[in-house]
């Protein structure tokens, strides 16, 4: 009766294709759905037909749903059961989750599980973190259902709860952040340039055969080459309004709480709101004007080389920020993160699968402990080469009126991260000056006055008085 | 014996200015504080030396110290008496504080003061919302303790519940969008125009006679001309790590839930995080290097007017972005929001307090139900005539490496304002592509297979299914 490998619940698009890759990599799947039935009536039937430890993987919609299923699950499972949330929970459930499970002797493993529909055919990125207990159990099915690189599985265990679906986060948040800038080259090439869809196209085909070669751009090719029946390109037929399902929201949040400066996905975020007021934005269209139309004077095939370099560096920064921000809620967390290991996880079967990817693995392999990527030679090369060519696109793009926000702000966070002394002291004399907040003494400057170590408010007007602003602060 | 007009607990800095202030406007101020005494010696004295309804304001840390001081002030309180929050509150607080008083017979007011040391002192803006049973009696002694400008109090009341702490909130982001403006403005003047700090705050005391004309522009100046005893400014010896308590970031994380582009305040938020990583930014500085410094040969002046219209146009897209987070929020949650009373809040007494904010007064009198600060004629003029400066400004920022993160971002949300098409078709065919997200038509593309108002889903590679992401997203 018990010949079950792995129970599934949630039989759309995911769990359909996920089931058939199980089956591929010969394990016997049991599914279960409240509609539609595949070898399960019963939640009760599920669980008898799964050998022991039980392994379930829920593929439902994040929130609630996980919650009932794990209620109607529990009763049925034993000690030592699994549970494995491969939805797209918050990780701050999934931290809560694991917890309430350990307590009651069952195991909880959230993974990312990334890849859509053809991932999960065919082999998806597995990001799963949470009871150690589980891993071993599981450890052969993921790897095996995995995508698989170099004869690698991009599967692995990434650490403690929570951490699978904090990793899967930034993840989807590094996807904003690669789709904002292919879509900000496409603005660029299309109203900068004037080229029509299929010279765009061809470009990212040779872009994908260099430095940035991965599945976005493949598929942008793809799909500026797809054409209507009249001959035109789907794409233009699109309405430009960009949907999201909440997780490039979270990771922008975590950055903002972890006080990490991830502002190129913020802005990839940002502008996916500012899509989706298409209406406002046709009205104030009719009523703002840009920079007066010029033709564009260089050489093209120069100006174009160019992009691809700031495609380039500011792909770039983005992983740079995001591997700042994982490493910070690491720390506080006291997550123990396996960079290298996550990098690799996310070279193949995933939306971010790159070649890029594995040159941030093989960083991280060289150097575990990696304050930055930029200060990994490969990527300061890479960045330094790019300089030049991202600069001149920024300010081509600014001058037409153009906007790049992600560009944009990854050259901003780069200008500032290099500089050892940024105008932030200014910030703190206003601060001071207002509301008594004071400051700290640049080193090098320290006087009688102005201490190592303290701090110091000064009296800017002689009107005020010394009270700082310990207690309440306005 | 019940003499007082209002009890205030909480004597840090803004408190024993708050009631030095009220006590010029002739009202008798009964205060508290768990160490030192001034006129009540226990909570319950306090309470008895005021006059009904009796008027409380808190003015100590955002938190439980609220909470905790809502708490000992209730058993002496009775049907009708106010309690009012003038801290930071986060507003999801105030709203819990108001629907838990009102059940129990009791006033609640959140309200937002701001102006620091000395705005508390002769006059801050004061933001109250919640009980609106609460505002007839509070009325008098606020708007005589607020500020005036043209004879008219920096108060008004705010809207139902929350709206004070919220109105607040955006505007501390506000502020450090502001500030951080500023600091760019600094930036380039110091390391890409080389001058002094004397010369910049001449040119900060001349913006400040013309559009430019606020309370954050004249302390700049101040600050910058404000010499140590060895001669040098004062602000060269602050260490560059901005501080934050925590508003902006409130701001930009309501920005994301509401799902609107504030991205100014974003940018902000960041631009003080990476100031806080000094060290590293420090060590990076030393192994990246930025474009070769070459000297400006432009007109210094004319680049110098270019920059005034760019912190000018910047400010007004913040401005812009700032009350369509109102807008938003106010819409979602059910408020009715004054939006020129709010403005004229903050156009004296407060930190951002400007001849700027009497021009938005004056742009929603004319219009209340105003779509956008752009539409409105005044705004839509200076933008237009700021824009070529602007660009130069941002193009040659961008050529020099200096970093200017806000200016930036402004600029990329008005060329996306303004643009009718945004690249997010193709964002919405990758969607389609690998997650079967499906998409909407363009208006005016309609055609047999692409319907309006239906989710049209593409098969891109002729090997997928047809299942969309309906209950499953990736």
């Amino acid at each position: 009766m018990a010949t079950g490998d792995i129970g599934l619940i949630g039989l759309a698009v995911m769990g359909q294709n996920l089931i058939l890759n199980m089956n591929d990599k010969g394990f016997t799947v049991v599914a279960y759905n409240r509609t539609k039935v595949q070898g399960a009536h019963s939640i009760q039937e599920l669980v008898s037909k799964l050998k022991r430890p039980r392994k379930i993987i829920l593929l439902v919609k994040a929130g609630s749903a996980v919650d009932d299923f794990i209620h109607q699950l529990e009763p049925y499972l034993e000690q030592g059961d699994i549970i494995i949330d491969g939805g797209n929970s918050h990780y701050p459930d999934s931290i809560r989750r694991a917890k309430e499970l350990e307590a009651k002797g069952l195991l909880f493993v959230g993974s990312g599980v990334s890849g859509g529909e053809e991932g999960a055919r065919y082999g998806p990125s597995l990001m799963p973190g949470g009871s150690p207990a589980a891993w071993p159990a599981i450890k052969e099915i993921f790897q095996k259902t995995s995508a698989q690189v170099n004869g690698e599985p991009c599967c692995d265990w990434v650490g403690e709860t929570g951490s699978g679906h904090y990793v899967k986060m930034v993840h989807n948040g590094i996807e904003y952040g690669d789709m904002q800038l292919i879509a900000e080259a496409y603005d660029i090439l299309k109203r900068g340039l004037g080229l029509h869809e299929d010279e765009i196209a061809d470009i990212f085909l040779k872009w994908n055969k260099g430095v940035l070669d991965s599945f976005l751009i493949e598929i942008t090719a793809n799909i500026l080459k797809f054409k209507d029946d009249d001959g035109e390109p789907v794409v233009t037929k699109i309405l430009d309004k960009a949907g999201q399902k909440g997780t490039g929201k979270w990771t922008a949040i975590a950055a903002l709480d972890a006080g990490t400066a991830v502002t190129l996905i913020g802005e990839a975020v940002f502008a996916r709101c500012l899509s989706a007021i298409k209406d406002e934005r046709v009205r104030a269209s009719k009523v703002i004007s840009g920079p007066p139309k010029e033709p564009f004077r260089g050489d093209k095939q120069l100006f174009i080389d160019d992009l691809e370099q700031a495609l380039y560096a500011s792909k770039i920064i983005s992983y740079t920020q995001g591997f700042m921000l994982m490493r910070e809620t690491a720390k506080e967390v006291g997550w123990n993160l396996n960079y290298a290991g996550i990098a690799a996880m996310w070279r193949g079967g995933c939306i971010i699968k790159s070649v890029f990817l594995g040159d941030i693995t093989s960083a991280y392999q060289k150097k575990p402990d990696l304050e930055s990527l930029l200060f990994d030679d490969f990527f300061n090369k890479a960045v330094h080469k790019a300089q030049p060519g991202w600069r001149r696109v920024i300010a081509q793009a600014v001058l037409w009126g153009i906007p790049t926000p992600a560009f944009s702000t990854a050259l901003a966070f780069f200008d500032g991260y290099r500089s050892a002394v940024l105008p932030a002291n200014l910030l703190q004399g206003q601060r001071d000056y207002f509301g008594a907040h004071t400051f700290r003494v640049l080193p090098g400057k320290e006087n009688d006055k102005f201490k190592a170590g303290e701090d110091i408010h000064v009296n800017w007007t002689g009107r005020g008085g010394n009270v700082s602003a310990s207690t309440y602060n306005t």
